[in-house]
């Protein structure tokens, strides 16, 4: 899905953070900081990168989120990592062994997303690519975020669970937004326009003895109405249908004037005026 | 997040079907299927797939989906691949010149879901990796999925955008569903127990001489239990913090009995049942 408009400014409001816990791999790191950036998430913190920072891997890999790597910050510890955080989840796949609550990422989208509202710090923490989190890590956070994976299949990446957290997290902090674009819906046609189009329509089949059976008219038109009706035209569209029934109106004359002629033609104009 | 179970068998339960249309590269229809099966999707088609199939690259990238690459079917036509579907999403990040709903990935997963309960099949389309889909490949479609990317940091690749439309259905079909694992949360601890831990406290806290004023005791008193009854203490955690509080009381003790000796330690303990 190519999209990217380099002409936009980026805009860094505030966000959550995200803390990756002695991340192994700076390619997982860079993948890690593309995700972000996608849904909007511009401060990372790294807790003792394995291979050391900065890391010319994670810039390949981050594809070109310069204003996130620009701001990584790195800490020897995760307590100094999370100090001026109010709210922080810590993501597992694994369940642990402690009293602490488990939610899903749609509950913590919203709840980091209120928090945020209020002015307040919140971040989302990432273990190991190989063993998680531990369980002293664990128990400093809020609450577990889980998702909810196929159980047999359950391994994801780094970067894919912060492509999920920061998707679920941006799809709550703009629900009241519209998405980046709409229905291009021009303007919706009057009811009269439609009536009119329906009454044509209906003459048109009058006329090509469309309605065989005379009590069954009202339901049958009742029943092209309704169709009709949930197609939803807009007023360039109802213009094209009503042309539409024009063509096929001319259609049925034509097969009357060139009975002798191009009969096989006009049986075939007539077939798709009653398909 | 590693949490694979392959001792779990799979469950092929009805899912969505991913087309993938005219895909370039193997590896991303490899990265597409894992994303697939990390939320229980099994069903890709492949619309004229650049490199052919089957796909060295895809089966590698694919980390051992076996249970999708062996199902994966190949078409020459978009029309047949979708010839079974009754609902199928296009997924674009560009504004189309057509009327066409656009809706978000969460309201997806919602019509999919209620379309798969009704037993209907329902399919994702995603487009080349370079250019997407075209406007008569979308205008088979139903509705334009998007999604709320940051503006100026667009660009996911397929398997992001997989990604997050099979984890919406999931988290729409399992609505109702538990997550992988829930809190871990013990025996509640009932209400009379957490009553007479208060009493235990407080009495605790009348011979430390902790409430100076007793104006202000009844009101410290309803602070102090707000404030407990929110760790929303289990059976286990209660008797621990019983625990807890006697311990504080026999330092408190031990102060007035050891005063002429060890003063500097007893002090400390008094400090902590304070804190």
């Amino acid at each position: 899905m190519a999209g990217t408009n380099s002409s936009i400014k980026l805009d860094l409001a505030p966000a959550p953070v995200v803390i990756l816990c002695e991340p192994q791999l700076g390619e997982n790191i860079g993948t890690a900081i593309r995700a972000m950036a996608n849904f909007g998430l511009w401060e990372l913190r790294l807790v003792n990168p394995r291979e050391g920072w900065p890391n010319e891997k994670a810039n390949a890999a981050s594809t070109k989120a310069e204003h996130v790597i620009s701001r990584v910050q790195v800490f020897e510890k995760l307590e100094d990592a999370i100090e001026d955080l109010s709210l922080v989840f810590a993501t597992t796949a694994r369940k642990r062994d402690m009293f602490k609550p488990v939610i899903g990422p749609d509950v913590a989208g919203n709840r980091m997303n209120a928090h945020i509202k209020k002015d307040q710090k919140t971040g989302l923490l990432f273990g190991r690519e190989r063993w998680g989190l531990n369980n002293d890590e664990v128990a400093l956070c809020d609450a577990i975020v889980t998702l909810p994976v196929e159980p047999a299949f359950a391994s994801l990446n780094i970067a894919q669970a912060v492509l999920i957290l920061a998707y679920e997290w941006r799809r709550a902090s703009k629900a009241d937004e519209d998405l980046p674009f709409g229905s291009n819906e021009g303007l919706p046609a009057d009811k009269g326009d439609i009536v009119r189009m329906f009454e044509h329509l209906e003459g048109s089949l009058d006329k090509a003895g469309f309605f065989t059976v005379e009590e069954k008219r009202p339901s049958m038109v009742q029943n092209l109405r309704a169709m009709l009706t949930r197609t939803n035209f807009n007023q360039q569209e109802l213009r094209t249908f009503r042309g539409v029934i024009s063509a096929l109106e001319r259609a049925h004359e034509r097969e009357w004037k060139n009975r002798d002629g191009q009969k096989k033609r006009a049986t075939k104009s007539t077939d798709m005026g009653k398909s």
